[in-house]
């Protein structure tokens, strides 16, 4: 009982930060994504990617956090263009508001577009914790069985777009799209999917398309 | 710092009951694994062979973890012949010791020569709960990439086996066998490795040695 007590302090804390961080980003009109998955779904080869495309025609934002090393920053700063923010969690197994709220403070926000924030690869904790953006996104690849949405719930229902990657990899084991979507909308009967493969690029068009259509919206 | 103490009281809490079940376990001379990874690394699939192969040869129990469904439970049963035990923790991102005392309570001890423990699939926070384990197992695919034992470096240290698993992808990424031992080594200088691939059985043998092995030295 205590710890549920505890548990729901830190929680309402971090919602407070979260809807300061959102006030904020909104008045600024940068449309912010919160992309979560697994260890190596592909989080930092889709944004290696996205950066290298869209930074030629908006400003783009990037915190990258990790439990330990500064690797996905590193290679996103080696994408070249985005301001990038890296956050170690020190063993901490998501990332909190507080988090963000110190990183933004040193990103010039005045003139973002579009702010991406790379959540620890983990697809159970980072669910609770809301960190001000508009949408999560969350990524899943072929590699992992099309089974996880009903085995990891939290995150599929608070995502708005499920990113299929590795589609290259379809047919080398038993994981069916299909499949994976069905699961996904009997958790989520309004998540979007897109599949495509940060290694081949098929695909990724309709992943732009759908980010410059959110970042116009929230210009309007 | 009242979470800091407050995650003491908890993880102290825990330890009490870890040893209280590795006592236990030892006396009957049950060898006992925590199987840790990512989701979808392959810890289920890995246990289904092990099962089939094993179960012929000595007593099986099996715990098996999931934030939600009982899908590994079932599948686990599926595979025949062993004492399946589910445990859905309907949210909690890792298993505690707490949840595997009362699943015990449960199983015929008296007749079990190996336990295994298939933890919730999360590189993180499992790393931080003693179950009462002779030894982590930490599984990793091909397809998740040869740095995850630098950005999840808990979880490499506190295990005494590294398997591989996916190597029939092996050539369908910049993943590369070399590397990810490396990396491991730099975290952990006594980690072993066994490389398989629960597709195609490839190297499978030499995980069960390793199990036979260690099963024959806990009954000496």
């Amino acid at each position: 009982m205590a710890r549920i007590e505890f548990e729901k302090k830190v929680l309402s804390e971090n919602d407070r930060l979260a809807a300061a961080i959102r006030k904020d980003l909104s008045e600024r009109k940068i449309f912010c994504i919160n992309l979560v998955s697994s260890p190596g779904s592909g989080k930092t080869s889709l944004l290696e990617r996205s950066l290298g495309v869209l930074g030629k025609e908006m400003a783009l934002g990037l915190i990258a956090g990790d439990v330990q090393t500064e690797n996905d920053a590193d290679r996103l700063k080696a994408a070249g263009g985005t301001m990038v923010r890296p956050i170690v969690t020190g063993g901490a197994c998501h990332l909190d508001a507080r988090m963000v709220t110190d990183a933004l403070k040193d990103m010039p926000l005045e003139r973002l577009d579009l702010l991406f924030i790379e959540n620890v690869g983990n697809l159970v904790c980072p669910s609770s914790y809301d960190l001000g953006e508009d949408m999560k996104v969350v990524v899943i690849s072929t590699t992992e069985g099309d089974d996880k949405p009903l085995k990891y719930p939290g995150m599929f229902r608070r995502s708005s777009l499920m990113i299929v990657n590795k589609i290259d990899l379809l047919g080398h084991s038993e994981f069916q799209l299909a499949r994976v979507k069905e699961n996904a909308r009997t958790i989520n009967g309004d998540l979007e999917t897109i599949e495509l493969s940060c290694r081949t690029g098929e695909g990724t068009r309709r992943w732009y398309d759908w980010l410059r259509q959110r970042v116009s919206q929230k210009r309007v």
